[in-house]
Formats: structure tokens, C-alpha cells, sequence
């Protein structure tokens, strides 16, 4: 079973204050990015792991999806989200164990929440047998810059602010203190990502390495870093419809 | 046109005493892990972009491809190429604005060129128009990890050996002294290739961040470093076929 940080005390306190958490998808610096790689959602069955507190899923239903499911690890997320409610159903589930219907969903969205997972091919072919023909996985994560150094964290270099990087190549556990002590995530490369989606039988669709643009810099001057290494990485795959040439 | 730093003395002097110029595929570490991503030849149509001293196109004609043709920019080396013979035909092009007959090829094959091109995007379009259904583009390319720093060069922070990463989502010019001063390469990150292949109508196939594996580190300890940034990009990607699902 994975780690579940989040309905650790320390943990849900940092991760409910973050502007992400209170704002939702419009505190997510990435979310215009992630929200272009959809298609559109009216009438369609929508999938979201690792919900948290379910903006997306709330999201989803407005849009005009047929059906959304959130499934998450975190009892405390869930409740948030189920008190929030707007139509959307909530199941707890282990992302590690994950067991879905086949051939049920249009969408499989999943936001930040990959890189807490140990076995990625695993995760790929259960996301890819339960789409439809046709149907698309979207999905952000921390990108392998974020995750591969041994101790992350801009240094000063000669003058200069750069990102240490060592050991992108060293896939694996990383454990960091970030809101809690000793989180556990699981660094693996692009390549690896990419892979694991084709191994699956899915169609890479799209690719984003995810840095603020010049309009988000000017609001957030301290953001300008984030483009020396970006932070998140954005990924669109799709199942190959019955015609699909 | 884009810079022709081979046919520059102290450069074409340089290149010639590399392992890889003297050796061949076999003095080129990350070969095998190209070579497995390549179909079989036999009876294929190949074209090689930037082929230096022919090396690849000899070692295609002995796998018994239909036809090679070897392009590139440098006068010195398609003489060196052309003089090796071996039945390819040896031509001058420059990736910048290479021009090549349509669905005329099997296998388009580049090893450690694209990063001289400024316009990649035009170059996918090209060679995809120029595959046949079913074909395939193979490439490796000095990993934007490699490309990216303002200073690129191992550093020592905290004791440790690190690489320090800047400006990797500022795509565009690098100039670097290896063999000779100011050579220029074009930094691009990973998405923007993939997506450019995509946006060709190319299917990524598989994608490669090369570094040495235990046993390559065992005969050269001083690679162990390229684990920690991978030098090298391999990337396959193929050309639908009429009945590919």
C-alpha cells in the first residue's frame, strides 16, 4: 500500500493551506496548461485519481460530464470532498492496488499524484484497459528535474542560481521534507513515463514540461526559477479508437 | 544555412581522434541501445542524416538494406565516407533546409545532428513526408540536460559532484568550445521535440535517455557521472502505416 501522507495530521494542515487546496484549479499555476491537453467532457464518463478535495471532479460535473468518479487514498480528502458535494461519487482507493472496470471511462485524469506511486507500468495498463476506445489519460506529476536530485534545492553557483542536478538516472524512492517529514515519492525519468504509457498500448498525444509564462512571472516575480527547471510535467495519451489510423 | 563547423580545421582535426570517428558504432557507447531500436534492414530504403565518416551507411549495407544514402554538410567527411566505399551513395545536404523525395524511405536514421538545427519542426515534417507507411525515424540527439546550462560542466557543491542545471525551458542558441570555439547547437527541451514529431504525424515508438550502463561504468569509471545527467537522447518514431490501428 502506498504512504498515506495526506490524512497525516502535519501533512493535511500544510496541504489544506496551500492556494492550490483553498483556490483550487485556478491556484494551480499549471491548470490552463493541463485543462487545454482535455477533450471536451459533456457526456462523458470521467475518472479522477487522486481527487483530493474533489475541485476537479466539481469541475467535471459542470462541464457536463455523464458521470464523474473521485478516488483517493486520503479518508480526509474524500470527506471534505463528499461534504462539498455536486453529483460527483468519492471511493477511497490505492493508487499502488488500483482496480477499474474495463473499457468504462472517456477520461482518466490524475493531478500530482503519480510520483507517489512505486509500480507506474502497472498503473498505466490498469488506466488503459479501463478507457474506451478513443478515450484519453491526462495527467500531471512532478517532473523528473523536481525528483532526481539527491538533495533538491537552488544553490548558488559562481554567482549564478542553479538546480544541482545528480542521479536523474538513479530511479527510485526520494523521500523529502515537504510539509511533513519523510514523504515518500518515486522518481522515475521521462523516458520511463513515456515508455511504461506506449508499453500500456497508449498513443502519447502530447508532452508539456510545465514553466510559468511571462503573464505569471510579472504576478509572481519569485516563480521566475521554476523555467531554469521545471517543476511539473504534463502528459496526454490516448487509447486507439476502432478507426484510428 | 546552418554552421559547418566539421569542415573547420581544428574541429575536423578533433572530430577525427574521437574513439567514435575512429572506431565507429562500436566506438559510440550509446549505440547499442540506438541499434535496438532499429527494424530489421534487410531490403529497406535507409537515409542518414549528418553521416559523417559513413560509418552507419557501411554497417547498413552489410545488414543488407535495398539502398543507402548518406547526407551531409561537411565536404571532408562525405570524401573521407566516399572513399571508405561500400556501395552507399554519398550526398551534400544541410539538415536546415534538406529537401527529400517523398515516401521514398523505410528508415531514416541521424545520429547527433539534430542538435545543429535550429528549425527541428520543419526537419520532422520533412523526413516523416519522406517515409513510406510503416517507416521509421531513429535519432539520438546531445540530451537537452546536456544542451541547456549557461555553463554547462560538472561542479562540486557540498562535496558533491553536481550538474547545474539553468535555463532549460529557454529554448534557442547554445555556443560551446568542444574541439573548436563558438560551435553552435540549438537547446530545445524534451516535450518540444516529441511534440514536434507528433504534430508531423509521427507515433513516438520510444524514447531513450541514454546513459552508461554497470558494465560500460566497470571498463570506464569516469562515465559514471553521465547517470547522473544523461548525455544522450534516443528517439524512435514511425510513420503510420494504411492498416495501423
Amino acid at each position: 500500500m502506498a504512504q498515506n501522507i495526506y490524512d497525516q495530521d502535519d501533512f493535511f494542515a500544510g496541504y489544506s493551506a496551500l492556494r492550490r487546496s483553498r483556490e483550487g484549479l485556478a491556484g494551480a499555476p499549471e491548470w490552463p496548461s493541463l485543462q487545454a491537453m482535455l477533450p471536451p467532457l459533456r457526456g462523458r464518463r470521467v475518472v479522477d485519481l487522486g481527487c483530493g478535495f474533489g475541485w476537479f471532479c466539481r469541475w467535471a460535473q459542470q462541464e457536463g460530464a455523464a458521470s464523474v468518479l473521485g478516488l483517493d487514498l486520503s479518508e480526509k480528502m474524500l470527506a471534505r470532498a463528499r461534504a462539498e458535494g455536486g453529483g460527483a461519487r468519492y471511493e477511497r482507493a490505492d493508487l499502488e492496488t488500483l482496480v477499474l472496470p474495463e473499457g468504462a471511462f472517456d477520461l482518466a485524469y490524475s493531478s500530482l499524484a503519480v510520483h507517489y506511486v512505486a509500480d507506474f507500468p502497472r498503473l498505466a495498463r490498469t488506466v488503459a484497459a479501463s478507457l474506451a476506445a478513443g478515450g484519453r489519460f491526462v495527467f500531471s506529476m512532478e517532473h523528473p528535474l523536481y525528483t532526481a536530485p539527491t538533495a533538491p534545492g537552488w544553490v548558488e553557483h559562481e554567482g549564478r542560481r542553479v538546480w544541482p542536478l545528480d542521479a536523474y538516472l538513479a530511479e527510485g524512492e526520494r523521500r523529502t521534507d515537504w510539509l511533513a517529514q519523510g514523504v515518500l515519492k518515486h522518481h522515475r525519468s521521462i523516458a520511463t513515463v513515456v515508455n511504461a504509457l506506449l508499453a500500456a498500448g497508449l498513443r502519447l498525444a502530447r508532452l508539456v514540461e510545465w514553466g510559468p509564462d511571462a503573464a505569471q512571472i510579472a504576478a509572481q516575480p519569485e516563480w521566475a526559477a521554476e523555467r531554469d527547471r521545471p517543476p511539473f510535467l504534463l502528459v496526454a495519451a490516448d487509447r486507439p479508437g476502432p478507426g484510428s489510423a
